[in-house]
């Protein structure tokens, strides 16, 4: 299998963790799904996504001390595989995993993902639990001085046979379970890791060998690393073995973090391909961070930086994963996410180019290379109103007119330059007439 | 006017610094180029690059103890603008500057380039000599703590509308003799000036200063800038401002600095496009070295490692300039010049790819999107034979058969595999058929 | 009580760990004891400390793959506290620990410490449990990504009160079996642990906690902290914590360690003061190795290398504890071992000074501040026969007359400079008469 | 000649850049010179400082755009050594350079030093000036990469015996005029130089060679290193060759710099000794920055934080350098560089040890060797008034009763504990008694 078929365009879809955290449960993943499916997927959203610790008892049970809670059970099969915990999945009950969850899903044309942590659980090795098809047992799998900075729950996996037999046995089960997408956590940037290697790149043998575990299990399972931001240097090997690398740590609703994605996205301009995207990480709109423990709110970015992430997203080519909850999609939040103009702009033949950037502007420009559209992006990136220009005497000398795609405002240029007033954080985005 | 328009494909010439270091004269260029036109213009040879110190008195006198002679003196108009020496260029005499030679390289149908430092001469900011069009002299334009880690001539140019007025000045001097290719030194670079900042990017407005002066000298200048290694993050700014950008330290004729180019090659393989060239540096092939002091000496790559050399350029797409000295040309190393079918991978729609690299081999694909042509290449990096595998199996998993480029041997694939078996540092490029 | 009492001179003693590596057993431990007390303890060696992992079970049984077998078994109490292994140790049974063994080695006039890794044992963290006198179990006072690079055994310690009391509950249990020196491992130097924090010094808190218990537990035990390389920026929190800190990572029996430790001594000579001592490691002497699994060795330093080691750890004033099988001890070894004149220098009234050093040769001086003794040494650290001057005239301008330590040899000063011709790596330690 | 017995007590006295800058002249000088020997002077206040620039022709002229003006005349003699502005410094003409001033202050009473910068003039080098002695002209003994990344006047000297007789002439010179102190510029920490080397102590061999040249000018002149941060792994090297070297950048009458303060010395606290001093920079009292450019201020500190500054160098025994202008000494800044017991504190004898310090206060005690007396000081770093208190049980158990250095105040402890409520950044001083 090409692995770069898995995802001709960038994987668009709703995630769990920004709205619910450690502790979403089936109903709610279900609620979400059909949502997803009767509002959004005629825009191409079509992943439903459940994000950390689906595992874990008692998850978010001690939030005022810990994100996730230390040497807590976890839910594991004989084979040192985790399982569904049953308390929130309960379909999961009789060996059944994920398998019904993913069919339901599957059921409303959706596809289905889960987040894991890399590496095998530390209750499996402190256990001495088997592994599957191989005559060892988790202890000596597990390496135990490769930990996660963040998250109590796994030990890295050795570069063995074994640990191989390892990774080919879960993504065996969760292709069994009609698993879509895998999100892996603590492998993308590894820089906390110990000990330190390769500019933040130490867990490279993990992330071969679940490309290879997924060759062998013979679905074709997007794979999408985190957490970022990715390694540069590394760019190569994120595209010969996955589809999706978080540039950036934690994406939230905070004007700073939008504001650095562009330092982040032009960076990683000239990376993108199909089946290859760069990750900006999810989108936080809507009602956010009901399971974080202190009350759910509303996404804090103003309505032109909501549109500002939107367009920078698109522009560049970025997955696009929901964070909010969808059940309570308002009015606005659904404009910016069916804007189909917009939307266009995902595909990768439609490759971007940044023109300019300072700490006040930024300009970039796209044109799709099947469709021939052209597109200039003014974005302002100062606290205060300006006057936004863009020179595209050398792309595009003959250039005229254009139209903006949230406002259908119709703008002209002179000279091959265009000049508009922005307000604060706010941008414009122009398909080339 | 588009700088991407002055170098649609690869700059291909001869460069004087391999062979005469900073003791070039007239008369050894105009050999050269003589050479170059006959022997190397068919194939796509062009440029006749002066390299480093042309402006500098006593150049080479003191090579015992120093490269480059602290606080001699340089040629200089009156207007702080370095000149020929006239005693290496006689034709320079009478404020000619390089006009004669270049006409004569360009009555052979070449091209005529020059080599610069970033900056304004320290002897002009000592003596405070004027700058043109502007009423200060060049102890405000020059920064006293700017310097070069190992040339001593200038100090650095000021951000400033004085600065940029000597940028033009001297861009619009050397227009008016015919200059074809500026490759300016200190500049790409600068981790070893004072002050550090932006990741060894500390001279990025002189980069733009000096593009800026091209577009404004009118005349389509190719720029070219040293010394690497380029900074990755700032890979947007290069194909921005300038034509070719070395992405490495200066590069000879040792197995070593050529293995470490597939690291290179690995790093920049997603930034190349017509007009923007990731540079390996200059080919040390044929006669070397004889202006550096102890005799003149012959390439000491061997055979096979100088094949590799010339593939990888070519895969790769970097820009190919000829160290050798021209007029003791020998049979071989006009062979490795001139081998069309490999000097046809250098065309930008010919994307390089990387398939796989470990310590002792590594793997690329090529396809020309005009031709459809297809192109694989096997490396032995390590140092005894080996046989090494390609795996074209996701890529082209129809391939069945190939021809190499420098032997014409044909070669059968099974399963879209191929296998070969290489001498140590040798490597074979197959067109596939 | 004032910590630096406990240790008015460097403590000078037999340690398992050079032969042993983590086997050490009962019988072992006491004739190394009773050879210490016979031979050893007249010229000041007392205290016998039991190395790495006592609490192990199966300790060294897979050492072709793990020197510390990845979550194997440790003999625990109720209290999550770590008990000697019975198999190893038999005496311990019924809940002794080591006071039988510490009761044996104090009826021979020696004293008794032990090696602990710092933290609490994943073993309890992921049983949950007790802590004494305190209402959490281990689970809630280990911290998952706090871990040792190199050994698997153990959590670090939360910095709270429920840490404190776990803290107490062993020093307290150590000092009721009559522990007299604890060498406290994974907490001097942390460059490898996660997170970065501090310069490598992340576990300040724990160093804190444990010297906090010392003093609650009332029981003068001397506290020696591992790892090193010794952060230089903290020589103030080491002096008032600890008494002995590793200014090396682990020293063995290699004349490039040996070379490097000069560069060290010149660190932290100024850092020396009555029970703050910079510590050099281990002396690997005579036997060695044993436990490593690979059969014994013999110390492959050369004689005149031991004598500049030896020399150097008692002018430098470093602890002094002995890595050799002292059943097999030798007669050379112990010529080394008890030169009284030498061991003379390690008080803390005699301070060492560095006069001169570079990569061929280092000159010392030391004064004696109540006898009024004075020193010199020369260390030829070439690999060739050199002679090896020192000048004293600032220091000692009227200088004329010294003895060697070693050899009894008179030497004379000209001008209160000497000069002697010395072997490579051999050295001259001068008592100036 | 032992340089340690050229200041067997931390220098004191006044230096002229806190408040003239590069502009100081003759009759300013003499009149601040005036003040400090008729009402310092008593109290051990004796050098007198002429600081940076005193050579340059128009220093201070340009302002608005430069603190150096670049390029600009120095006054040298034939043999590329500096003398004095004789604009500035009439008494200078005919050769006589800092001589008659030397005379005069001398002649108070006092004695007098300068300000150099390291290396040897660009003028010199550009123009091929001769050195004293050697058949070498300055070109070949400047290093062209060698520049200050602030200050555009000098080469770095390279190490070679020309340099050698570069430093000789100009220390000679110094001598034959009377300096009683040189004040080193560019040499203590080069981190800002090209290369990069040795943990930014790369011009190590000038250190070595200025030393050398003031034994061989046979004249006790106190050789003063700037600027800091000093780098604490070459602590012996300082102590070798100089007598005093700046532990800080530039400080000013800024709080956080104060602050700041109190981790040098923790760091540092161990390294003073006689003729020896780790040096918290200049006292920026009073009447400052009158040469700046922007009109004279007063000392931005508060009369608490006065007291704070003036505590800790002298508990610290920092050489103190005050910089205010004399001639309008108030009657509170008087109080507070006349204060006898507190200056008692400086005496190399009287060891400090920092006992405690976080981020809100700081605790040091001092024992003087010679007299006995015993003292504590705490420091209330918070921005808040807070009961700051120190534990002396481990030190002097038995201590009862205290009197307060800067107000008399009588103090007792309790089980050797003291605890005192202090202002926001405002510390107490006790003699034990």
């Amino acid at each position: 299998m090409n692995k770069n078929a898995f995802a001709p365009t960038p994987p668009m879809g709703w995630n769990s963790y920004d709205y619910y955290d450690t502790t979403v449960n089936e109903e709610q993943v279900k609620a979400n799904a059909r949502v997803l499916a009767e509002k959004l997927r005629p825009f191409g959203w079509e992943y439903v996504v459940v994000d950390i610790q689906w595992y874990a008892h008692r998850a978010g049970s001690m939030r005022d001390q810990f994100q996730y809670i230390p040497f807590a059970g976890v839910e594991m099969d004989q084979f040192s595989r985790l399982l569904p915990d049953p308390d929130r999945f309960p379909s999961s009950r009789g060996g059944k995993g994920f398998g019904p969850l993913a069919e339901y899903i599957h059921s409303l044309g959706l596809k289905f993902g889960i987040h894991i942590m890399r590496g095998i659980p530390r209750q499996a090795a402190h256990t001495h639990t088997k592994i599957m098809n191989v005559p060892v047992t988790a202890d000596m799998v597990g390496e135990p001085n490769s930990v996660c900075r963040w998250n109590p729950d796994m030990y890295g996996v050795r570069d063995c046979a074994e640990g191989q037999a390892y990774y080919d046995s879960i993504i065996e089960l969760y292709a069994s379970w009609g698993v879509d997408f895998i999100k892996c956590d603590d492998i993308c940037n590894t820089d906390n890791l110990v000990p330190h290697t390769e500019l933040g790149y130490a867990r490279k043998h993990e992330i071969e060998m679940i490309a290879r575990a997924i060759q062998k299990a013979g679905r074709p399972i997007v794979l999408s690393l985190s957490p970022g931001p990715a390694i540069i240097e590394k760019a190569w090997h994120y595209k010969k073995y996955a589809n999706m690398w978080r540039i950036t740590d934690d994406f939230w609703d905070d004007w700073q973090l939008l504001k650095g994605m562009f330092s982040r996205c032009e960076l990683w301009q000239d990376h993108i391909a199909p089946g290859c995207y760069p990750d900006c990480d999810m989108l936080p709109l809507g009602k956010l961070g009901g399971g974080f423990g202190q009350g759910e709110w509303e996404c804090r970015l103003t309505h032109d930086e909501q549109r500002t992430m939107m367009t920078l997203w698109c522009l560049f080519g970025s997955p696009l994963m929901v964070g909010a909850e969808l059940t309570k999609l308002d009015q606005w939040t659904l404009s910016l996410l069916t804007n189909r103009e917009l939307l266009e702009l995902l595909a990768p033949q439609c490759q971007p180019e940044q023109l300019e950037r300072n700490d006040e502007a930024a300009v970039w420009a796209a044109e799709n290379q099947e469709t021939g559209k052209r597109y200039v992006a003014l974005f302002n990136l100062a606290d205060e109103e300006r006057q936004i220009s863009g020179d595209l005497e050398d792309l595009w000398p003959s250039w005229t007119e254009g139209i903006e795609l949230w406002t259908g405002e119709r703008i002209c240029g002179e000279n091959a330059k265009l000049s508009v007033g922005l307000r604060p954080h706010a941008c414009g985005i122009y398909r080339l007439t």
